[in-house]
């Protein structure tokens, strides 16, 4: 059994916990500084508020003001902040990270550097490691469709557990496994990783067609949705998602398996991600649909802009066409332009 | 602009015929022997009572009986029966199909003849027209995610055509494109009728999920659903499309595409399929699920039984290993053999 010190009490840093508690882990939960009412109330009566749940018993909460003892003899790091707060915990990790040390990211998101290249939010944290240290670190993280209440719920879910090295994966994947935790591996984490953080970016654009429903004064008298255009979309995304593995040269059967099909329909089944697709699919600019939706982390704008600076790049190298992944095109217009939703259907699937 | 005969007066069938109508084709709905009510109606005043809406103006209708008539001076014979009817709808078509027809069929099914091969439904069709003509006859199928309802209200459509010839399927997606209707095509027929049947299973093991979770007493206090499980078997099922494709060697990124992921999100949706998944997830027996839903036609009951004949098959020939496939196993042993919901998860995505 290890000592695991998971850093972020929201909603997915809080419900690994569970089954790591299951597992007879030491578990330690460390709020960051947006934390501190969460780990307020899991201190005094053991209830997180946001999971709605009690937290399992034996695992301690921490304020980040106690984040050196919550590491003391910790084997391995749960990252658990948005992708917004990557930097951050890099930075606050570095002091007390040493060799042998596992950091698993459940973090989704992608971010591209100067030069135009994607680079995978555990690459990130790498590089704000000490150097000396951040080579004797294991990296990894987890994809695959979880929606963090039903773990905590202890609810069937399948994931995937990436890391460069296959004895990392398997190690951390031995250590999280539960009878309802259920857990493959890969040495696939840049490809992981694309997955994860695109499928937010499609998952805007799969709520469009809820928007354009709404828009259209909704389902007809008859009894027509737009079920079919959501699935169209969907299908073009899971398509475009092969697309970009590719060109990325990483595993493209990820488009069709946990971490880009399955991910992206529990994305679509609910949330704020889909919510923010309605709002710009009904007509609204998306200035004012970003102001609806204040305070709310929207990873998917930040992919989409993510990609709007690595595409000239990538045609730049000939790994892309210019008429190449026309759905994401479209959503960069509609997010990084303000203009009006105008889906080119006609384009989808290379007809150009 | 062409003769286009509809054949099957049911959704789909009746659907097609409001792009057809709109480009300027002179469409013919005839009803089968179980459309009489549906014929009468739209004889009387051109309302369609199953897709509560008018025919488009101009289609005609026409009684079984008047069948010689409706497909005089045709081109085109759409195969609008379900997958329960394809024999009927050859032999029925066999005294009046001559060289150069084409008949598309918007059926999704799959058959296994006697050595265990599966066999697509155009296939059948061509089968049972007589010999010296069916070589003469051009054959296709529609793939991709569409409700008819929503076809017929003119919502965005994103489907494809195929046959065998590049010509066919082009020509007709010319003949049945509109600005709502959006059509792709390929001549890949059997991946791509291997798709329509595959997705009907899987649907309905996707609808175990929402089973389970009323088995299981529902949405927790907590807020906690199934949707991790739902989303889990989805990925399950389209690898599990994919590597089918893989065995049969045909278009293994229908499996990201409109013909896969797509077609099973719509059907995911919501409609007879996945709610018989339900009954069954919610540990009802087969048997008597069946009597719950009798009447109404359940396509992927007929498709894992096909399965079921074909996997011992494949499994002769080397092309397919005991240990692939696990899910649709599965669903065999539900369907089948009658056996309580127990799915092996752990066994998914060749964990073996």
């Amino acid at each position: 059994m290890a000592i695991v010190t998971i850093v972020g009490a929201g909603l997915m840093g809080s419900a690994v916990a569970y089954p790591l508690a299951d597992n007879g882990h030491s578990v330690r939960l460390v709020g960051t500084h947006l934390d501190g009412e969460i780990i307020q109330s899991c201190k005094e009566n053991g209830y997180h508020p946001r999971l709605k749940r009690d937290l399992p018993a034996g695992v301690r909460p921490f304020f980040i003001e106690e984040l050196t003892g919550a590491l003391e003899g910790a084997e391995i790091i749960v990252s658990g902040v948005n992708s917004l707060g990557v930097h951050w915990i890099g930075e606050t990790l570095a002091p007390h990270v040493h060799p042998g040390h596992t950091i698993i990211a459940i973090t989704k998101g992608l971010e591209v550097d100067a030069q135009g290249e994607l680079v995978i939010l555990p690459d990130v944290v790498r590089g704000l490691l000490p150097a000396g240290v951040r080579e004797q670190v294991n990296y990894a993280a987890v994809g695959g469709p979880c929606i963090a209440g039903e773990l905590a719920g202890k609810r069937h879910s399948l994931v995937i557990f990436g890391s460069r090295e296959a004895e990392t994966a398997e190690k951390l994947a031995s250590s999280f496994r539960t009878p309802y935790y259920h857990v493959w591996t890969t040495t696939d984490l840049v490809g992981l990783e694309m997955c994860a953080a695109l499928k937010n970016a499609y998952t805007l654009g799969v709520g469009l067609a809820t928007g354009l429903l709404e828009k259209s004064g909704g389902v007809d008298p008859s009894g027509a949705h737009m079920y079919n255009l959501s699935a169209g979309l969907f299908a073009t995304a899971t398509h475009e998602i092969e697309r970009m593995l590719a060109v990325a040269g990483v595993e493209r059967s990820f488009a069709y398996g946990l971490p880009g099909a399955g991910d992206l329909y529990v994305t679509c089944v609910g949330g704020r991600t889909i919510r923010f697709g309605t709002l710009l699919g009904k007509g609204i600019p998306f200035g004012e649909a970003r102001q609806i939706m204040a305070g709310e982390t929207l990873e998917s704008i930040e992919i989409i802009r993510v990609m709007a600076a690595a595409i000239p790049q990538l045609e730049r190298r000939g790994l892309l066409g210019k008429d190449e992944l026309p759905f994401m095109r479209a959503l960069i217009e509609i997010v990084v332009h303000g203009t009006p939703v105008d889906l080119p259907l006609e384009t989808f699937f290379g007809r150009g």
